[in-house]
């Protein structure tokens, strides 16, 4: 079966060697620690001494994770910027990156415009693309990154303490927003296109939080999921108060109507980052959101009961339906 | 839509994250260097001084790479066989893989067997599985290795000189005729199915010839193609005798009968290796050969002159047939 896709024989005559050259041979930076790129059997990359490796895997299928129609170029950026959240997430400084990517057709706008839109975030962080395979099947996307942090200095899930502040970046539950407007067909802001489709990650917060932040996570399936699974390898629980949620203008509205916290808590793709700080370490983090220029808010603390404990304006305990909860009843 | 599948709310209401911790949480060997593996937002690696890292990534598709209906088992040992064949190729010793895996549905007795047969593979090359990702949808496999090399040791595809005698491992063309045969309906000998389900990755050959084959490559689609990326990579051309190609019984037999060089030119996942060697080391093949108990035999030498010659018995060229050759044209 193999055979017959080797050629990738479609009506373009375009072989899988020749799309690699034409779409992905200068995609991303060019580094000097890339001692071969693409081309081999294998990507030769050298890990500066004192260093430790990063590597996180991240797979997007066409209809599970996004609408199949949509924009190739959001789609290429969209796939480098989840697999570089999780970098984030460690500290770990970006570096190269290898692409599996699986298309129905050999169809080379589509390729021009995906290779465009992961080659511009690559470049942005100095990421090479090292490597890749191109197969035919079901569209499917599969990036694999590699980053770089200084050996033990990389910050964990499993640092948190008692007494710790839990912070979040950004804003909460506009990508999820974003695709239940799509799903009911009604008409969506760019503000919240782009949060779905264009998710930042945030590269630099990461690199500046090593030192401080005792346990960190990127946002990728809601922050009671991912803070679960903070408190899941920390042997902690924590206290969260809803109202000091970090919302966009469009969450807030729609959080006044339906009072439905599941969206700021148990939607994913918002790609923030999640993280524990000393209370003494906390004035640091001030600093650090106004000379990045992030919104960096505290949330809640961490506490030595087990459980994610939410709270409402008035005090009371809010409790999340079971169903859409998985990692979080898992974790808690 | 991520939401949607984050909790893998299948009728077993197993989550994603119970499905890695069940079955792929103790996969594969346990490594000094993994400071930290499976459960975090990547894994953190240790790559020794001296050393480069080796990387390649390769996708299997269900009803492209392989039967959908086929044993688990072997697809979990494929799937990992293919990528520690890509660091064979470069002379690399195997470290890490990470694993993301695209499955219609959370079948915990497919998990089980896919997880085995990847794991047994692993362990037998003391490979750790250090991360991945679960996502539902068309079965799609993608499999990350990496590997270590002594800087500057790896054999690259673009080595080859003039008067190098040209080598290759195994047989050809075995897993062509399986697939021929099934696709045909026809009855598979147990030796011919396990060349194609069962591939053996040529791991202790890569590492043997480092500092003895100047350019070497896998064959993974098909010696006509392969070959033709180290001629391309080298800047040379080669003059192989179609006679002394390595058989077995079963392919001899078939091509006593059909006389289609097609079948161990250009059929793919055979898995072995191809590599070149100054003539002057050549003694050191046999040697190798007989420590290994692997076949190796030579079957012509590069040439000045570009492009791939594949003398008949009588000394006639045999040229192969235009369609279902891209890469060999690509590199010709």
């Amino acid at each position: 079966m193999k055979t017959d896709m080797n050629s990738w024989s479609g009506a373009d005559g375009l072989s899988e060697f020749d799309l690699i050259r034409n779409h992905f041979s200068h995609v991303g930076s060019r580094r000097a620690d890339v001692a071969v790129g693409i081309g081999d059997d294998c990507a030769l990359l050298k890990v500066p001494q004192g260093y430790e490796l990063a590597a996180g895997i991240d797979t997007l299928v066409a209809g599970i994770h996004f609408f199949p129609a949509c924009d190739p170029e959001g789609l290429g950026h969209k796939s480098l910027a989840v697999s570089l959240s999780d970098l984030a997430a460690m500290g770990a400084e970006p570096a190269w990156a290898t692409l599996a990517l699986t298309l129905p057709d050999a169809d080379e706008s589509w390729l021009n415009a995906f290779s465009r839109g992961f080659g511009r975030l690559a470049e942005r962080h100095g990421v090479a693309l090292v490597g890749g395979d191109l197969t035919r099947g079901p569209l499917t996307i599969t990036v694999q990154v590699q980053g770089l942090v200084p050996a033990a200095a990389a910050v964990l899930r499993s640092g948190a303490r008692p007494g710790d502040l839990v912070w979040v970046s950004g804003t909460l539950g506009d990508a999820g927003l974003a695709l239940r407007l799509l799903d009911a067909g009604e008409s969506v802001s760019e503000f919240l296109r782009r949060r779905l489709e264009r998710p930042t990650p945030r590269v630099e917060l990461g690199l500046a939080l090593r030192g401080i932040a005792t346990a960190m996570i990127d946002l990728s399936d809601g922050l009671a999921a991912d803070l679960g699974h903070i408190l899941a390898a920390s042997g902690v629980g924590a206290e969260i108060r809803l109202p000091d949620l970090p919302l966009s203008p469009a969450v807030s509205e729609r959080l006044a109507v339906d009072a439905d916290w599941g969206l700021p808590l148990a939607s994913g793709d918002d790609y923030e980052l999640c993280f524990c700080v000393p209370e003494h370490k906390c004035a640091q983090i001030a600093t650090l959101a106004k000379r990045l220029g992030i919104r960096l808010r505290t949330i809640g603390h961490i506490r030595p009961e087990g459980g994610l404990h939410c709270l409402l304006e008035n005090g009371a305990t809010w409790n999340p339906p079971r169903a859409g909860y998985d990692h979080f009843a898992a974790a808690g």
